[in-house]
């Protein structure tokens, strides 16, 4: 017996998203006369970091906000780009700062990071984030997990009670989506690299989040029947870190690659941008 | 065939410990002139957190430090709370601050936990200390789960690959233990009160940590041969979150209630105490 499974089309979630967004930046604009900027640094030419940022900053534009573009060069220091953040964060106008992920080696990745201003991480990578995310504390989420979350609750997915296996540990990815699923109640379970029987832990899941960065590196017949999968990766040729073919018919419900995660990874930086910009009213 | 289970003993190691923090204290005095400090701070009249604080002071004379206790009574406002605790920030004399846990329910205890200066977050409680941790950057962790670790990894047992059910998500054991054990390569998997399948997820463990604060919750026969049994509960007759009795022949090895974690949470608070002075000197 096969059936089709719900398609978690993120793209169109995303469309609803921006849609709502346009009218509270019409609101804040009416308000304060000001328009929102979210900030983005790009540092080198790494070209998939220049489309992710242009990316970004065309949503910034479609809500009516603008973005505010930092382009620094490939051999630009620690101590630089620590400086570019902290004329960020003193930066009245500006609601939120993106930093694009990977910088270039030389450069301590966490250090900048953190040193975004909590009140401005709306990509949610600082550790102060990530710590107050984990304990229930108000904090913006990392952009990806927090877009996940978003789409499992739109399309009323139950979580809670649920065993959900995310394979990865990244900063941004595996660890924060970890902490969103257990705080919605899931039984949850990390695997990785180290991980020994990996096929087995898998075939547990009621929900699955690939976010290894590998591609199709998860095994459809890995997963068991009507479960919810999530696919966190993207590669060139348009595949993720799951092989989603098989599953299209016998899982209870999938995100699709390309349009399913990855929108909702920008419209939630957007969404928590504006979020930014409604509390600096409030106060 | 039954062999004898290896009994991971706190008492002993946090003995050692402290022998060896005290030869430490005493160079920090010898190059200083000064005795490092800890603050202890009790709230209220709760029985068991004033045996705590008082195990904690005592604990700091043993190994040749000072502790400040400062004791505020049971009606104590979340505002005073936080000028209490902003006063130990300020004060240079103070190298570690411990709020005892569990505050008085008028009291914002997360608001005043995150008050804590980072520097001086020797239990490490606050969120900014726990992201840190989570991302592997210089923290001082959660008293007792960076006890448990401690006390593993005297022992020599293997964590990488191995698969760790932790039963419990507090914000000061299950969390950050689960983060500890992750960051040591370890698979695992967190269940909690609304886990559905608790049985069946314990029989996989490798590593076993109860975390969950209710007496012998965790039954023996959900516990497969040649775990390795950590005990982090403790209740009135000396029995643990975890129905040790039948383990002690069929675990690898296991941890004593009392004996064994608990005297770790003590040692671990102190050690880093210790550290957070010799930082000081160091700066």
């Amino acid at each position: 017996m096969t059936a089709t499974a719900l398609l978690l089309d993120g793209k169109a979630l995303s469309k609803q998203m921006e849609a709502d967004l346009k009218i509270r930046v019409a609101r804040i604009i009416e308000k304060t006369g000001v328009v929102p900027v979210l900030a983005t640094i790009l540092v080198g030419n790494d070209p998939s970091s220049e489309v992710y940022v242009k990316m970004k900053g065309n949503a910034c534009e479609r809500v009516g906000m603008t973005s505010v573009k930092v382009h620094l060069p490939e051999e630009t220091t620690t101590e630089e780009l620590l400086a570019a953040i902290d004329k960020l964060n003193n930066d009245d106008r500006i609601c939120g700062i993106l930093l694009q992920h990977p910088v270039p080696h030389q450069i301590d990745e966490r250090a900048c990071f953190d040193k975004i201003a909590i009140d401005k991480d709306v990509d949610g990578v600082t550790c102060l984030g990530f710590g107050r995310m984990s304990m229930n504390e108000p904090a913006y989420g990392s952009a990806t997990p927090a877009g996940i979350m978003e789409l499992l609750k739109h399309y009323k997915l139950p979580i809670a009670g649920k065993h959900a296996v995310v394979v990865g540990r990244s900063p941004i990815l595996g660890k924060p989506v970890a902490m969103m699923l257990l705080n919605e109640n899931a039984t949850v379970t990390i695997c990785h690299s180290r991980t020994s029987n990996l096929p087995e832990l898998i075939k547990q899941a009621d929900i699955i989040v690939g976010a290894v960065g590998k591609p199709e590196f998860i095994k459809a017949e890995w997963i068991k029947d009507n479960a919810v999968v999530v696919d966190a990766g993207y590669h060139t040729g348009g595949i993720g870190d799951i092989e989603l073919g098989p599953l299209k018919d016998r899982a209870a419900a999938y995100t699709p690659v390309p349009g399913g995660v990855g929108p909702m990874t920008i419209a939630t930086l957007i969404a928590q941008t504006v979020a930014s910009a409604e509390k600096k009213i409030a106060s």
